[in-house]
């Protein structure tokens, strides 16, 4: 049983840290820990707590891919896109392909964030998610108060480099990084994860700022509440007699088939929230889960949310419901790409689109309960985040989590 | 909104009936709603009430793909399995092509079969499952008793023709057909179905036999409980110090990519049960969903099993429990490909496999609960059966859902 990479490495993480020491320390800041030890107490004694003991409170990191809020932002924004090989792997010659593709790709996406506003909405309801989950934690949470809002975005402003050195400036000592998406996968979260740790080694390497990582939600209850909330809302608006056949497409961004194949686990949570939201709904319409914004040559995971639309409007089945599961604010894959590309190209007035979560309070809610479930856990990251998967060869990857 | 399949078509199964009238008529037999209307009385007063009111009962029919159960019929069960479209999708030419495909295959399948034992347990355990389930839907579900046990096979004996040739010999007036594949694939329990069908309409033109169908199961709490019980027995069996560190492998069947793309429901449908069981684990170790027995040069959906051990194994991760995750009952994928070409070949001691269900009493509970839950309720199939794929073009399908 020789083997390169000790066993203890590949999965200590459920008990200690999948980050190097400086970045994810085994010791937990008092504050956690007094949250920790009062998590029986009822709620009044815990009030009177009143934050953590070196007044510092905790940051509460949003992470996401973001999004150009204006025009002129597209190139930058695509650039570092295809700069990222976490996302979208171009090989050793990345660094030449990328600025390439993202130059060809700008007038297009430039032209069809102008249809939508001229920018995408992102960085406004990830502020504000942000900046309404921090109020509800001072709430629910004291003992971990002040809680400070930040947004971290990958691939365009607030960028992650700069939030980072702004959490420095700001004197920050205990920090959470919280994903958007809600399922995991290496190219979004695990992309954002890269950088925080990156960035970690490069500008905090005494270890000032003690971090966790809240890395997946697929079944929160909360957020899949809100999310079968808005497909019943959705439903109200067909007659009483369409309503029980109209079809639920849950809608997701695809991924190419070289990183499903290489033991993504994405695809399988995507399923289970679409199954946590049809058991809310009691399973009474027909579903599928379908893919989208597939791009590019190489084969991609499907159905695509396109063709099926088409297929079944085809078929005669003009009453679909498409509804956005693995985003949880709009951006240009809802609002270009669900509702002018698929939904008005489509004619059909049965064919709608359930409301983004965005700044809905029930999602607030959710993403508070889920930070503040964190803050009591034993954990610095869930079980998962320490497994690679297994057909990883990324060294970011192997470094990150030996 | 010209459509050439009017909507109601399409979606109308979800009150009334998926198949023709004379396969499921609308009309559900009054031992059905007599135990419905009774739902909320106690035990005690329901036992009295001793059976269907025409006193034949109620068959219950365990649908599976089967297995040959001696090496002698290995060739007759493979050119079944490659005759069959739904399952494996050959084109125009498949009566061509399947017999020349399954007789080249003959000689290695036989010999696979030959080291297990001679043939599939798959009849052993199933007539034992349908015997069992009924005897206990006799005690648990009185009113529609006798329940009488019958298996119908795909691929091998006891063919589905003949169990259904021998249930109108029978004089079977009400029948349940019930999928012993927990997740729905149109190449599996759709194949089963498009047979019944067939055979419905040739041998049962007048309507003698009521059908209802349980198409899927996914997450079904007593199915989902054994599961994880066995998972548990199988992490009892290394040290304490390992047992948190074992990486749990869940294996599937794979499916060709043509399939998913078409819009399958089973991948996802898979995915929610490995979620269901990582809940009742409380996700205490780390997972993943790998898909195994992919055959041929056509690209199926992975991440691989015996890539995913094999990878595993060169990271130093050598702790592996497999979990055969959608079939219940042992075979030939079970007993040759994990336990010998994966686990024997790998020569690590810590890669091991959880039992399957099997004779499990607790699986049976958990069968005859999923039956008497189907039985109390209003419908003929789930929701989901009556929605094609998108991408759906088979004839079959379009006429056995229309």
């Amino acid at each position: 049983m020789a083997s390169r990479i000790p066993l203890q490495q590949l999965s200590r993480a459920t008990t200690t840290a999948a980050f190097p020491r400086s970045f994810f320390s085994q010791r937990l800041p008092a504050s956690v820990t007094a949250a920790r030890s009062l998590a029986t107490v009822p709620p009044p004694a815990r009030s009177s707590l009143g934050g953590t003991k070196d007044g510092k409170g905790t940051a509460i990191v949003l992470l996401n891919m973001g999004g150009p809020s204006a025009v002129a932002e597209v190139h930058d924004f695509l650039s570092r896109l295809f700069a990222d090989g976490d996302l979208i792997p171009l090989g050793p010659l990345q660094k030449y392909i990328g600025p390439l593709i993202a130059r060809r790709r700008t007038p297009k996406i430039e032209a069809q964030y102008s249809v939508i506003g001229g920018g995408s909405p992102i960085r406004r309801w990830s502020e504000l998610q942000a900046s309404e989950t921090c109020k509800l934690l001072d709430k629910i949470h004291p003992s971990t108060a002040p809680h400070k809002p930040y947004v971290a975005f990958r691939y365009a402003a607030p960028l992650t480099e700069d939030t980072f050195v702004r959490m420095k400036a700001d004197g920050v000592s205990r920090a959470v990084a919280f994903t958007q998406y809600p399922q995991y996968s290496c190219s979004t979260t695990g992309s954002s994860l890269n950088e925080l740790w990156r960035l970690s080694k490069k500008f905090d390497a005494e270890g000032q700022i003690e971090w966790s990582v809240i890395d997946r939600w697929p079944t929160h209850k909360g957020f899949v509440g809100v999310v079968a909330r808005h497909i019943e809302e959705s439903l109200k608006t067909y007659t009483e007699e369409d309503r029980e056949q109209v079809v639920l497409l849950f809608s997701a961004h695809s991924l190419p088939m070289s990183v499903v194949n290489r033991g993504d686990p994405y695809p399988a949570e995507v399923a289970a929230t679409v199954y946590a939201v049809m058991q809310h709904l009691n399973f009474k319409n027909p579903y599928r889960l379908v893919w989208q914004s597939q791009v590019g040559p190489s084969p991609w995971l499907g159905a695509q949310t396109s063709n099926t639309v088409e297929e079944y409007v085809k078929k005669g089945q003009t009453k679909l419901l498409l509804i956005p599961i693995a985003f949880t604010s709009d951006h240009i894959e809802t609002l270009h790409e669900l509702d002018l590309e698929i939904i008005a190209e489509s004619k059909q007035p049965g064919i709608k689109r359930a409301e983004s979560l965005n700044g809905d309070p029930l999602f607030i809610e959710a993403l508070a309960d889920i930070a503040k479930t964190h803050l009591e856990s034993q954990g610095r990251t869930s079980t998962q985040m320490a497994l690679r998967c297994p057909m990883c060869k990324s060294e970011k990857c192997a470094e990150q989590k030996a």
